[in-house]
């Protein structure tokens, strides 16, 4: 089935959204008509699309019947809203906020098998942009290692947050450096020149819903449902690019060797010579891969394997995974 | 002994020696005469102690026999040449660059207990800020846990690099923010609104000194020779204020509600309540102890203990470390 589909986008107007329409184009994924959606503050606006001007739409008053196939790329609410609505109209759904019961992580490069048992139409995540780079990164070593636990330090850009987060990190920025006093609106406090360990509210054992999220998916896609996962997410005063520092739990001594052979050969990997390293600004952003560098045993400890892993948080992350998805989908319907 | 002492600052013009003379002063140190001593290029210039001008003397010409306790706030390579000649002038040396073979680390809260065996002179370092940090931390926490290993990810600020990481931090900054094209100095990229996952060179086995010194203060602190620790530090764009992201493996479960409460009752620490967390420049910079939040166990995991803990890197991290040790050397010999 290469025949073209009808797609509608919800949150067309979004960071993520924007660049989902854009990776459409740049894939030349085949779309019959596009119907991007936003709320009714976003509905009106325009979005480039092949060379033409698409009318942003409110979601209210969609009839999901026109399409076959629905992105979420909105806020959670949004897609508890109308994810139902998509599916009882017959759409598969590639939803973006990790919120939907039932739903399926999927990342081509680490579960894309799982695609075979997916009940139709299909109910799919597309997770977090730590869960798909840890994914990417861990998946052909799976084999390689007797993996025990996983332990994850994740860096978030502002931008996970949308546009209001971006503007506020310069905002709070040029008023500092100008010496103007500094009045938090879109983060509690001080970002810019700080790091806020705590991303979101915290639940009764001390654990934030985009922790639980990561842990969760990651689990779904390594396909290791009790695998020991820490986590702790920190904001820092980056724009664009998250950055995961990663120590693997092995119960076998790691052949670093082997290590560096797998991840060369895998799939959407850049790997960066010892001595050299990857980051966000100078590496991920705006790349379809996942950077991974300082790939070493853990001090005095073989059975551990560190890395460190940057991608672009909006697109490799996010809206470029939701389209590899749907491309996948299509390839396994045809 | 509160007799005063002829003392000696070695580094009296960089970050942290210009601290420790600052603090010597707020903690009314029983200082005699006090002699300020720096590298060439920075000699003769002046700083203020006890309501005087002190002009800053070369530290090559200096004669250590006129002192008993020597601070080496200065470069490793200028610890390495001058602590054996106060050494073998009869100083106490209590070195911040850890360079020093044999000297014995200390944090008068985890591991004061030390003093009664140190050989005399003494040859003493003050660690390196994540250890003390984590030693501040741990120390009161080792009798409740069981611990198997300790994963930590140190977020460094600019300033633990000295002056001119802290104006290139800036500058470039300002450049980014008026759109003008990045240099990097300093740095050898861009810093500003990034984050370096490598700090200093690495070496066979990829890591870095700073990760290595960490390691081992830390066992030596904690009194665990063999414990398994895993470090990984990254450069982030933060002026002032370390921060360190924390697991702690325990054998055994992890009671949290006495962790709480030692952390509460423990010297040098400020444990803040869940749901708030503690940052650098909003808690620590400034501020006298390490402060202590997200206190929790793993997800799913209840023998894990995940912290945060962020410090002034510059005072409680180095300066105000080294003359507590101070203090209670002299408090010992007393």
């Amino acid at each position: 089935m290469t025949t073209p589909v009808d797609i509608a986008v919800v949150g067309a107007t979004g960071a993520v959204g924007e660049t989902l329409v854009q990776i459409l184009e740049e894939l030349s994924f085949p779309v019959a008509t596009l119907h991007l959606l936003a709320s009714m503050e976003s509905a009106g606006s325009s979005v480039m699309f092949a060379g033409k001007k698409l009318k942003v739409r409110e979601v209210d008053s969609f009839d999901f019947k026109q399409v076959k196939l629905v992105f979420f790329a909105a806020s959670p609410a949004v897609s508890r809203s109308f994810a139902p609505k998509a599916q009882q109209a017959g759409c598969t759904v590639i939803d973006l906020s990790g919120v939907l019961d039932g739903a399926v992580a999927l990342v081509p490069e680490a579960n894309a098998e799982r695609i075979a048992d997916l009940s139709q139409p299909a109910l799919i995540t597309s997770p977090c942009a730590g869960a798909v780079a840890l994914a990417v990164a861990l998946a052909p070593l799976k084999g390689l290692l007797d993996i025990e636990r996983v332990q994850v330090n994740a860096c978030l850009a502002v931008s996970a947050q949308g546009r209001e987060a971006v503007s506020e990190l310069a905002r709070q920025t040029a008023e500092l450096l100008n010496a103007r006093p500094l009045e938090p609106r879109f983060f509690d406090r001080q970002v810019a020149f700080n790091l806020l360990p705590q991303v979101g509210a915290s639940d009764e054992q001390g654990h934030t819903a985009v922790e639980r999220r990561l842990v969760s998916e990651l689990r779904q896609l390594l396909g290791l449902p009790q695998l020991k996962i820490s986590v702790s997410c920190i904001q820092v005063p980056v724009f664009f690019g998250d950055s995961f520092s990663v120590a693997v739990q092995s119960r076998r001594p790691v052949d670093l060797g082997a290590v560096n052979t797998a991840l060369e050969a895998a799939e959407s990997i850049e790997l960066v010579e010892p001595g050299d390293y990857p980051t966000p600004v100078g590496d991920a952003v705006g790349q379809d891969v996942v950077y991974v560098g300082r790939v070493r045993h853990g001090i005095d400890e073989d059975e551990q394997l560190n890395l460190w892993l940057t991608t672009d948080n909006v697109r490799k992350g996010a809206a470029l995974n939701a389209v590899q998805v749907a491309q996948l989908l299509i390839k396994h319907m045809a």
